[in-house]
Parts: structure tokens; C-alpha cells; sequence
């Protein structure tokens, strides 16, 4: 299908031969994950699981396992590098739902609206803790030190984002430092560990960071359009809800911009004091859509998603590299 | 002065003798902590500060340094352990007065009253992750595991006790492992991690771990008659506090099972289903004083500070594992 006012002439892309490709290694990590969430404390497996569960495409992990197997690696020490990233991700997950008050993920209701948020939080901080256990167990205090450094990252990236979610005159540049800290950087931690884990030279594991760092950013805006563009079904979340939230993502943005001095009020009272009334998220859309700016916002991820694919330029050629490449694709091609 | 109801006979112990010893590595780790906290986002180190600067005691980086020093270590690796612990502490507090809703802490405002819950919860993401940064730059996979094993645990801990937090039939048993984890296995990382720093046996690392472990529990477990036992003045929160947030701790469980068959209407009233009314610490206080379950309760804190410098032994003897012995006394003497 093709969501209104956006065109593209990008090849579709798919993240199935990556999948396919990565299969055993994912089932080697799924039962990692499956074992290193349990605890005695049984709300903690619960509640980890509702979110684990519901699965996702888990495409950090697959990052750091396809990094690996580009680079003629793999095996534990991917498998626990990849679990670790789930975790890390899945902690950031549970509390930005506390943060945000999201009422769904993954759709499902949010943890926090089952457990409590304090639940949330906590079992959070333990996932966190376990990504960090698994990390010790590969002995690569480099790997180590590159997910470390993207979880202080993230946090980061989510305060800027909190401090200056309803600010109407937020900078471009400065909603897409947001987007790499919050976003990226695990996409790119995640690449660039695995090929760590392959024993990749330098150059390898730089060009894996780059391709996860611009795959992540073409992801992230990707997401940030189809708020304005699909339903909830095709989404798994609630169209709108970056909008409902005040949430000033690039779309939003441009469109503001764009539309300064006529509308103005509309924009002051709808995400800047988020006093919204029945009508304001189609009047929003079609801003968004009239003014080009959802167009723009794809075309931004496509800048990326091509990025993406000339990082993997010095990998050997191989469905290893075509799958990531694919993955690029796919990336974009969603809205499409 | 003597608290209401509770004789002592323990020499007085103090903290100054390791304070004094210990003060040129604490300056150190002290700048190491300024450093670490600072991010290009304002709020983050404004939040950490507001909490970091109103000090305490910094007990738990005191451990990893007087561990280390005691065997002989010291200097770098242990001032960015000690400084990754007082990280991992400061995390776990912002998220525990998020979690319980505290009003106060360390004689000020809680920061999430100040800056929101969300900003508490993720900038205790931000100072866990530096904590690991900080390790890893250590190069001790060892002091890795411990910390992040230590850090798994602690959440365990806290969500048991959200769990079963106005359990009126908490077996004491599963008080004193809620306590053991949230609070005593953070003492007992951060002298394990200064042992291992200091490139210390087996054994001594044992020892270490042990003396944290017991001291832990002791200082818990004062802290819990404290809030029977004394006035915000002292304690630097308000007393009173548990029992207004329905929190069963060991003096309050003590008391509970003492006064089975008269007084169950009232615990069941004011903890179980937290609703009070003028006079209800005051009668909760009493029953805890009368029924000698808050002098069981330092006679159990007694026995686990006599336990953590039994610990001691294997150490060489000197200035350092002198100050860490009167340490184990000043636990318990808070009270007294």
C-alpha cells in the first residue's frame, strides 16, 4: 500500500532473508533471553516476558549476530552480546512507558499498566543489570565499553528529549542529536559489538557502527512518520500518538515551520500546551502531508538508509551483507 | 543519648577514623564523581548533584577504598571502583524514592518532587550506565561481575519488597533476604570489588565480601528501628516514614506477631490497608517498644556487626582494619 502524499521509488527491501539467515543464532539467543529473565521473584519473569514475548522483530540482536557472521564470526560470544542488547533494550522500553505514560507497546497493554510503574522501573533496572552480566561473560571489555557507553548515551538522549518534547522552535539538528542518542545508538552499539565479537579489524567494526547508527536514524524517522501516516493495526501502536503526547518529532517539526505565522495557535495549544479537541490529529496530518514535510521526513531516511548500505562497501560480498543491506531497504520501504 | 527501650553494652564505634584515613583517595573519588556526572544535557547533572552533593556519608565508596587500602591496593582502579559504586547507590535511590513515593531524602526535597518522576528515572539510567563505564575502564572483568551481579540482585530485592511490602505475615526470613539484598549486597560488592582492586586472595576477597555483607544488614536494620527510635532531626528523613508508607520492616514485623490476638484490627487498619489516623505511630511505636521488638531488632543488628569484624581477622593488622572494625560498631551505635 501507499500511505497519502508520500512517494517513493526505492526498492522494497525485506528484513525476511536476514531473519531466515540468522535463525539458528536467533534461537540460540531467544533461549539465552528466555533464561537469564528468571528470578526468584516471579513478578520479575512475568513481567519481563509480557514485553519479551510479544517479540518484535528483535533487530538489535539480529544486527549484532548478522555484524558477527558478515565478519566470519559468531557463535556464544555473539549469542551473549546479542542477548544483552535485547535486555538493554528492553529495559529502555519499560521505562519510557513510565516516562511517556504510553498505553500500549508492542500491541499490548504497557507493563506498567499491569504491574505498576514502580514494577515497571525496577524490573527495568534488573534487565539492565543482567544485559551487564551477560556482557562480562564474553571477557570483551572493549564490547563492555561500547554498550556502556551507548546506555549513558540513551539516557541522554531521552532527558533532551523530555526537557524539549513540546518545544515548538526545538532545532532540526537538535531533534535528530535526540534521535541518534535515543534511538541509534543501540542500533549502532549493537552492529558494532558483534563485529567486535567477530574480531574484526577496525575499519570493520567502524563501518558496522556507521551502518547501525544511519539504519537506526532511517528507522527512528521512518516511525516518527508513520505516526502520521498508518493506523493503528498496521503499526502496533496508536497512530497519533506522538501527537496526543505533544511529542515534537521531525514531521511535526517541518510542518510547524512550515506553516509559521498562519498557524500558529493551532499548533500553540494542540502540542505546545497539548490541549487537543476532537478533529486536531487529522487537521495535523494533513498539515504535515499539505506542507510536504512528511515527504521531507522520508526522504531524510532515505539519505540514511543509503548511508547505511555504503558503510557495508569494505564487508566481503555475501547474503551475510545482502541481507543487511535488504534490511537498509526495508527499513524505508515501510510506509511505502 | 539513648533511644527509647533500647540498652546497649557495644563499645561506640565511629566513622571519623576511616573518614580521616581515607580522606586523600575520597578527595579523589569525590572529583572523579563531579566529573562523571556532567552531560551536554543541563538537567542531568543538575538532578545528580542536587542528590550527590547532599553527601551522606558515602559509606559504600569508603568500603572499595578502605578494602583496597587494608590489603595493601589502592590509587586508580580503586577510586573508579568506589566512585562506580557511589553511582550505582545514587541510581538506586532516585529510583526507590520514585518507587516509594519519599518526600525526602538526605535532609532535602526528593528529586523527582522537583524534577518529575520521568527525569529521576532516567537520569538513574544515566549514573548506572557511567557506573559501568567507569568499571570498565578498571580492566577488571572481575570487579565487573561483582558489580554487576551486585546490581541484578538489588533489583530482585527492591521489587520482592514492593511486592510484599504490606504483607503483615512477611516471614522474617524473607525480610532479612529483602534486606539482604537490597541494601547488604551493595556494602558487600563495594568491599569485594576494593579487594579484588587491590589484587587480594581468594580468601581475602571472601573476607571483605563477608564484612560488607554483615555490616549491610546491621546498618539496614538500624535504619528500620531508627525510624521507631528517633526524629527526622536525627535521621535526616522523617521518622515515622515507614509506617506511614505501610512498610513492614523487622521491628514492625516483630511486633506484629507479638501482639497476635489484640492488636490485629489496629495493624491491619494502619499498615495493611495504610489508612490512619492522628495517634496511630504513636501506638505502633509503643507496641514496638513494649513488646521488645525493637530491642530485638538492634540485638540482631549487634550480632551481624560482631559477625562483619569477625570477618576481619584474616586482614593484617593496622590502622585500616582498625577503622573498619570501629565502623561495624558505629553501625549499631547510631541507636544507642
Amino acid at each position: 500500500m501507499e500511505a497519502a502524499g508520500v512517494k517513493t521509488a526505492r526498492p522494497a527491501g525485506d528484513v525476511e532473508a536476514l531473519v531466515r539467515l540468522a535463525a539458528p543464532d536467533m534461537a540460540a539467543v531467544n533461549a539465552l533471553i528466555g533464561r537469564r529473565m528468571q528470578s526468584d521473584v516471579p513478578v520479575i519473569p512475568a513481567l519481563a516476558d509480557h514485553l519479551i514475548a510479544a517479540g518484535g522483530k528483535r533487530l538489535r540482536p539480529l544486527l549484532t549476530l548478522a555484524a558477527a557472521r558478515a565478519l566470519n564470526g559468531g557463535g556464544e560470544k555473539a549469542h551473549k552480546l546479542a542477548a544483552a542488547v535485547e535486555f538493554i533494550h528492553t529495559a529502555t522500553l519499560l521505562h519510557d512507558d513510565v516516562v511517556d505514560g504510553s498505553e500500549m507497546r508492542r500491541s499490548k497493554v504497557a507493563a506498567h499498566l499491569i504491574w505498576g510503574s514502580p514494577s515497571s522501573v525496577l524490573v527495568g533496572d534488573f534487565l539492565f543489570a543482567r544485559a551487564f552480566e551477560l556482557m562480562v561473560e564474553t571477557d570483551s571489555l572493549r564490547a563492555l565499553h561500547i554498550l556502556a557507553r551507548a546506555s549513558a548515551v540513551i539516557s541522554e538522549g531521552e532527558v533532551l528529549q523530555l526537557t524539549r518534547s513540546r518545544d515548538l522552535r526545538l532545532d532540526q539538528s537538535v531533534y535528530l542529536q535526540i534521535v541518534q542518542a535515543k534511538t541509534a545508538e543501540l542500533f549502532a552499539a549493537a552492529a558494532e559489538s558483534g563485529a567486535v565479537a567477530a574480531g574484526a579489524t577496525d575499519a570493520a567494526v567502524e563501518a558496522l557502527r556507521s551502518y547501525g547508527m544511519n539504519l537506526g536514524l532511517a528507522f527512528q524517522l521512518v516511525d516518527d512518520a508513520l505516526d502520521y501516516a498508518s493506523d493503528a493495526e498496521t503499526l502496533g501502536k496508536n497512530a497519533g500518538d506522538d501527537f496526543r503526547e505533544g511529542k515534537v518529532t521531525l514531521p511535526l517539526l517541518l510542518a510547524i515551520q512550515r506553516t509559521r505565522g498562519k498557524e500558529d495557535a493551532f499548533w500553540d495549544r494542540a502540542v505546545g500546551k497539548v490541549e487537543q479537541v476532537d478533529g486536531d490529529f487529522r487537521r495535523a496530518r494533513e498539515l504535515i502531508v499539505g506542507t510536504g514535510a512528511l515527504q521531507a521526513t522520508m526522504d531524510l531516511a532515505g539519505d540514511y538508509a543509503d548511508a547505511a548500505k555504503d558503510a557495508l562497501s569494505i564487508l566481503p560480498a555475501g547474503e551475510w551483507r545482502a541481507a543487511l543491506e535488504n534490511l537498509a531497504d526495508f527499513a524505508v520501504s515501510r510506509l511505502a
